[in-house]
């Protein structure tokens, strides 16, 4: 510690006269201390640079207010999003949140998880990666009682707080709104790790379909990575391959974009000849042309729904812990991608 | 700490019969211990879920290996890659990054500073926001000598290291570039708070314009938020007021964007009637129609020397430092919204 010259409560209470515990007592805006000595302290303790030492009151109390947020990464405007739910209701009850971002990174996201306890959050809520298939790192949270809660990307395999959104519903209404507008071929892009939000995607597309009488075929469920280059490739393969299709439930507005791009390459238009409908409801899905009707995923809505449930574990009784999964309704944007113009009969 | 039940070296010194400084010993990898002991005792730290005490050990030797990053909002492709570019160098001399957002908001960003120093990181790299305008709290920082690199929003009120890109640069070649396509009339797109880089680019931007012989005229100049928004509005506004106008070079994306769209539904031609040049490289910029050509920042290139900055700091004597300003050369990524068509002679 040489190198960093701390101002300790000491030096304030020595240059006061007065004692460590008083100022102590001040700072912690104790009701026995008169609200002039309060301000004097407050005013000593600037004036001498001094430092609450958090860390010591955190392993006193258990207490940093700090919430270590994990995503896979930030710029991503549903992660961000979702952050910044949390940040709405941690600021009120002056908590700070620290992010660290997985990159989809198993070995990343175990490291972060020691990270963040490192720096002694006072728990963690995260979105699990893609290529996360075991959980014993989450598991190491859950037995030291440290609170954990879970958001968009989850597990079953452990007992923990969950909030999600209705990814089947989601995918259902997708599907739903294509048949609507008259599409019968509907093809969709999902992921092959099936973790929870795919899974769901996938039923719901199937579902949807086997109420509307059109039947299944597993040729149109095309697996990829669903980045935008991902889209693009989709559609190539898909044409190349004479696969007959005439609409696209994408369960990634990237691969989604990509899908656009190429299908205009190509010449092929949308929504006359092909229909399509992407998931998260990403910015750029209103910038393109014609813009790219989406699942909302109610993101800051569900940071809420994670802080709050956040803080109810961190008043609770850990041995008294009953794991509660909120599911939130998604929302269909319907915009002009999916939507066939009603043809002129002269 | 009631509630957390954390297992400790005296934990696995007893459970092994050994002391408590073998223990230590072998954890920290000392030399004079044996491997088999070694083993031993991570064998048994992971069966008691035994958790190093980092933040003990930060008070000791003043190390937590996190470096804290404060930037905007993470949510932007710039700072996104910024923060990956750190991240790589960081990664391999085994540093973990912890992510506070200020949201342009001056408390927030103050708080955040205390919000590090309490999750006790090595140091602190950040990129301030458009609102700041005293900069006590970095001031503080350097007052312990805890490492601080700014990058891209700078202030030279403080002695600190810092990065940047030559943003006069990046004005000048997006302007000229606007000259050389035949455009005389160029706006320039631009933010009321002249923090460094805006300033800078409001430089080149003029100064291209005067090493052309072309007049300058300050109602071209318009200010504002440079949001989406903003960009249609500023269009809007333009038109209205027949300012006479034939080309943007706008500071930020973000209004270019919102400008390309306004100006599609007031059925002007862009590149033909008006030339856009934006400024960032965001994603979006390449999926409009036309293509928005952009100014890239060369942002992870830019982390890795902030990065490095950092680790300079970290080892250097505070007693001898002088403030280094590293300055990236940016690059103009020349797409389909400012070349105009040859018109074809039948």
């Amino acid at each position: 510690m040489s190198k960093r010259n701390k101002a300790t409560i000491h030096d304030i209470a020595s240059k006061l006269g007065i004692t460590a515990s008083t100022v102590s007592r001040a700072l912690n805006n104790h009701p026995r201390i008169s609200d002039a000595t309060k301000k004097l302290v407050q005013k000593t303790a600037r004036e001498v640079n001094y430092q609450p030492n958090n860390i010591a009151a955190a392993l006193r109390i258990g207490k940093s207010r700090l919430i270590g947020i994990i995503v896979p990464t930030a710029n991503r405007n549903f992660f961000s999003s979702v952050v910044r739910g949390i940040e709405e209701l941690a600021n009120k009850l002056d908590y700070k949140v620290i992010i660290c971002q997985s990159y989809e990174n198993y070995k990343k996201e175990v490291q972060t998880i020691d990270a963040l306890l490192s720096a002694r959050v006072d728990g963690i809520i995260m979105s699990i990666g893609k290529n996360t298939e075991k959980f014993d790192h989450l598991q190491r949270v859950l037995d030291k009682s440290i609170p954990l809660v879970l958001f968009d990307r989850i597990t079953d395999q452990i007992e923990v707080n969950q909030v999600v959104i209705d990814d089947y519903m989601g995918a259902y209404k997708s599907v739903q709104h294509l048949i609507d507008n008259g599409y019968k071929r509907i093809a969709h892009f999902t992921n092959p790790r099936k973790i929870n939000i795919y899974s769901e995607r996938l039923r719901g597309y199937y579902d949807a379909l086997k109420d509307n009488g059109i039947p299944l075929d597993p040729e149109l469920v095309i697996e990829s990575n669903m980045q935008l280059e991902d889209g693009k490739q989709n559609i190539v393969n898909m044409l190349e391959s004479n696969l007959g299709f005439d609409a696209i439930f994408s369960s990634s507005d990237y691969a989604a974009m990509g899908a656009l791009q190429m299908l205009k390459e190509k010449n092929i238009k949308v929504p006359d000849q092909v229909g399509l409908v992407g998931f998260g409801n990403e910015p750029f899905t209103s910038f393109t042309e014609p813009s790219i009707t989406t699942i909302d995923q109610v993101s800051i809505p569900m940071g809420n729904v994670a802080a709050e449930l956040f803080f109810e574990l961190l008043k609770a009784d850990p041995k008294k812990f009953i794991p509660q999964k909120t599911v939130l309704k998604p929302e269909l944007i319907i915009r002009g991608s999916s939507v066939r113009k009603i043809k002129e009969t002269v």
